[in-house]
């Protein structure tokens, strides 16, 4: 119980953490439909817990305001009627201290239930799936407001940062991997989504992944071999996408007469050859991998190859680090399989043979997003350490660029 | 040149004052494209007089931060580019605070350089537009705040105020002109927009206009007798623009159960019969005047009528009153014709005989805008006092329905 | 009653005569949701009698077909249903032969009973509005088959023409008006919509209009001045059209290495200098004359010009001529008042003082389309000879380009 | 060879005959961006042959008409330039006559160059695909028609066809299979698209199949039981476009006050209860399922039951029957596998392992369309006889319903 009040405790200041260096209007705006202000990224996770823990199971349950049923509910049907996505920008009031009183509230409710909650493991389960629920926000409070800030001509910081080593790309390798019948989803008896079962068994033929992420001077040459402009190289979904939007460059990318630059939560630099690219599309890393004579990995050869690392592979550059931007790969061998960068998979986002989503609310996590998105693996600078593993399945539409989402190669063998 | 020096003062002042009420998240945010973040519009103005006073006359002149000749440039291509009118809800920075650091900049630079504009009368019309200006976008706040908090459906109140009059309408009477050949357009020294001239005469039959504004009780009774489901009261372009949003009553107004109710800078509360309807578009006032059995005026009826009213007329409930509602009208005769709620006029907004733009980006402040919008008159209880007058031609497009607008009806004799 | 007999069977035949050159498909086809197909005109104007006067005054009146009074129906809520007019180009049935069979049939009726209608004049009116609105209706004919046309890759000929009379284009002269208190507005006895009257007095400032129409040649001189590149030519609201479409020239213009072409309903040809410029919008036209240090003529100014001319200069190149292009202007003096391009005013189309629509569903013919639409004047190339007068209004949005819209300039004395 | 020239004539002359029903006017239309005109399907598979086969192996060929190849082309950028899609419902030009005059023209060239290309291995498996292309074309000639015949208020009919025989419906029985590590993917030497290999193992669990396809009566009562409107049945994206579009039931339903009734080729008539439902989304299809506690298969599934049926199984109620509309089940057993209606698999549209696409323009048929779209299987009363197998792959997006699809429940064991 010590353990889960402790854990209860860090993750929410970890996500009041984050929003600390941001003002009051930084937290209001919503740049795109895609993003939500972190003002309500602050308030949801807080009705989360409130609705789906305290109401259910606090003797004597008072809602802090009834209207934030409504106004902060994301997607749950079976909680009633939502603000509309695209408005939570126009959510002036509750201003950011009066949200961040409602966590101080919800905190301190949550915290004296949390001994009752204790002695009952599905109690137990579902506060540990506000955690994780929480953890997934705090990686879209730093994508969204990365987001927004790029939006801003004067192209703000979010915080400052040190400058990256100076490091050159580590050569690209073949890891093999034998398949057959292979097993993968969750096993065990931690926490995962129910997204990540049952486990089950798959067939691979023999592949390949790449040592490490593309890096950002790979995917300047596939730009500047013309890979915007040659229709051979697309889904033909994407290549209307690109010529819609007049793409010619992954999101945050610009030009100087001279160079690459790139726009990250440290404001304005030089691109950095060295570094993984990210905020790629579905669209643009499948481009990438044909043009390159590869191919992206599926989730079932990516999870298979995760699933063989020593468990402190996963030990790399999360959000904890601090620094919310992808490093270059500085070891040899499968590098880069955690953190740095979200990997897109050609596999779709699919319930797993026998997957049932959960009764009620809850149950409208997951499942009911299971078409017309793509499965990534591995998490991302942003990602919260210990948040993902191997089975963890995150998952974006194919034009979604404002995540942290890059490429690592495969192929047959 | 004192009077200047207070004018600039006071006038610059009231719109800090009109922000005042206002947290920096309400500041911040953009409830559609054709409204403004408050923020903005204290920095837009700041920019007005930095722009065309500072750079342009003052020795010396830096500017406070080069990036805003951008970011708070409206639409004067003659300055150069400008941040898109959609996305002024994006620029989180500068913060409020900072704005307010700039107007305070500005103002202590053009205090400072006041006695010697004031020499030049050029230079003085110049800050005197500057000012005008700065009105015209003090009532713009406030419409654009009512706006963005009528989208939170906590439906905060801006202020407090006290409960309205208990008043009963007054009956409609009808006033007769004679028309004839007639001057309209700003004659004398005063003050003008560039669009009130040149002065020039019109030929008017015989008309009446009625004594007073459409009431809330009479719109509500257009309403209920299905005036929102009859497209033979309206145009047809109307009608298209009804169906697709499915409109059935004014902006603002919500029914319960049991009465109408309307949202105002005070809050939602109870309709008030005997006062002003307001929040019509040109379409809805066009088909209220239509089953009246009236017709809206023409900008010239009724600005032949305004200038026949003896000067005092035009104290009227105006910002100043700091209301910022309609009142119900209380004086026999010729009423509410300043103040109150601005006047559809049937009028398409179009350049008077003679008529030539500024040269230079001042040019730009009317002229590029008559076409397929409509005139109104008299200014309303959003409009600083003394700011309008006869001669004054507001304009909006046929569908706009944010400013406080509603109907006078006319005749013909 | 006999010339009324005649008049009905030359105009009706002329409808069909238009159609003949062409095919069934493209009859069929509809390639805009402003324009129709060649087969709704022919079977709309049919509908038009069997609606307006069969059904309401033939004894024993039995429909041609039921359904035809939804599907045919253009604009008319007095009447009931109408199809969608964006889907007008998916009625693949009634065929093109059975919709010339309805035809028949309704002339046939219409024949047999206008004995007994020339006896009323109120009847005799009713059949002179259908003849009056089918001639309306041949001209949208020729200029929707040639926005068809134009579509396709192929750039097919609707008939083959001679080739212009190569012609220098005559200088531009200035006529000078008195202006003053004049009248405008139809006055006498022959037919007129209802939107040209009342004649009622307006006031005019001395004036001057060009003697000719702005040529081909003088356009395109605006266009290799950068006039499609400069927003400080154009209306705010035209600046944010022509950018959104990329516009760079006039419609039904392209450009060769070397030269400027024209496509006309006689194919891709090279570009007549002399000849008008036509399917100019609104925006255009003004961008021009505001490029040209002149300006567009209200609507009474050119009235008052057009009344002062001889009757025999409206004899001019009409839709009977068979050329269905603009010509070049021959004569000095006050040339192509009437025939060759409409002309585009500054007026937006409203309501003369004292005008009232008719009572029922002819009442909807032009009244309720006063908003935010632009009044031409003169007649084109494509409206039927003997169709228009000094009166004559016709009226389109400000961004319509396929009509024969041209440009006369004006200005002040 | 003979063979070959036989059927190259048979499947020619059958896309002429499904279109001879139809007038120059219905071949012309194009009822909405997915589909197209019947002209055009006639124009582009002759298209397919003349560049594909006449270009590249012709001695001597020169194209009918250079224009075409351009105008024909539907999304091969390998052979450049298209006619924008949605704009081929303009092509009013070539006429239906002389896109027929096109047909025999390249019939007569390529039947005079058969007993060449018959030597060649290669040149005869493009002559195949060409076949197998044109087969694709009849059916979305049937379905594009459907739509457009519907699209009309007089609810045309293609054909006379008999009364469907009064059927009761079979009860629905499950047919159980084992699973295991099965193979998938065409296997053999006849022809099979690209997608359909290389043939591969794949894991499956123990499942059951619906022994026949959901009925009319089966899924109206999925209607009546509020189907449409509970959110908690459908997928999110699903919910979010049945609101958008306000759908409450399948395409081509529509209900009197008393019954159901359907459209269909033969006009509008009652629904037939023990018929398969048709004109399903996979939205729709997905939601009932969930309705129903069952899910849909995965193509694997699908094909692992599909192989094990005795060849007869596959003599079903094809396009050739003429009927162009599916039938009740009248055998026990896994019945109308294949027939009747395409069934939505759960599968997004995938690369198979070791998948390539083939080089040059013939490559972008099927790999670049692997995005965003579900597997179909079984082909439909539309597919001509012959053209499917149990490896067959249909696809198309989730939103699409004018093809005759339908569904087959699967369950866990």
């Amino acid at each position: 119980m010590t353990s889960l009040h402790s854990r209860y405790t860090d993750i929410r200041n970890r996500t009041t953490a984050l929003a600390a260096p941001l003002s009051p209007e930084d937290c209001q705006a919503q740049s795109m439909p895609d993003a939500s202000p972190a003002k309500w990224h602050l308030a949801h996770t807080t009705w989360f817990f409130e609705t789906f823990v305290l109401e259910a199971h606090e003797p004597g349950f008072e809602p802090f305001e009834p209207a934030y049923r409504v106004l902060f509910n994301s997607y749950y049907n079976g909680v009633g009627e939502r603000h509309p996505r695209p408005q939570r920008g126009l959510l002036t009031r509750p201003s950011l201290a009066e949200v961040l009183a409602y966590r101080a509230h919800v905190d301190e409710h949550l915290q004296r239930l949390l001994p009752t909650l204790a002695r009952n493991p599905a109690q137990c389960a579902l506060v540990e799936l506000g955690l994780q629920h929480e953890q997934q926000h705090q990686e879209l409070l730093v994508t969204d407001i990365k987001h927004l800030l790029s939006c801003n001509p004067l192209q703000p910081a979010y915080h400052s940062a040190p400058p990256p080593p100076a490091a050159a790309a580590l050569p690209l390798q073949w890891c093999a991997f034998d398949g057959g019948l292979c097993e993968i989803g969750h096993a065990g008896s931690g926490f995962a989504f129910d997204n990540e079962g049952p486990r089950h068994k798959v067939y691979l033929n023999p592949y390949a992944l790449a040592s490490r992420l593309v890096t950002n001077a790979e995917f300047a040459g596939f730009v500047e071999a013309g890979g915007y402009r040659n229709p051979a190289l697309w889904l033909a979904e994407g290549w209307d996408w690109r010529c819609a939007l007049a793409l010619e460059q992954p999101l945050y990318w610009g030009r100087t007469s001279s160079a690459w630059q790139e726009f990250s939560l440290a404001g304005l630099g030089p691109l950095q050859g060295a570094q993984p690219v990210v905020h790629l599309s579905y669209f643009e890393a499948d481009a990438y991998a044909r043009w390159a004579g590869a191919r992206l990995p599926t989730e079932a050869e990516w999870e298979v190859a995760a699933a063989s690392l020593p468990p402190q592979a996963s030990v790399g550059p999360f959000a904890d680090s601090g620094v919310l931007h992808p490093q270059a790969a500085v070891e040899p061998g499968l590098a880069q399989m955690f953190g740095d960068a979200w990997e897109w998979t050609q596999s779709g986002y699919a319930a797993y043979p026998g997957f049932q989503a959960a009764e009620g609310a809850v149950g409208e996590y997951n499942g009911k997003f299971m078409v017309n998105q793509y499965v990534l693996r591995g998490g991302s600078c942003a990602t919260p350490c210990g948040h993902v593993r191997a089975s963890y399945r995150n998952f974006f539409p194919a034009t979604a660029r404002w995540q942290f989402s890059g490429v690592r190669l495969a192929r047959d063998l």
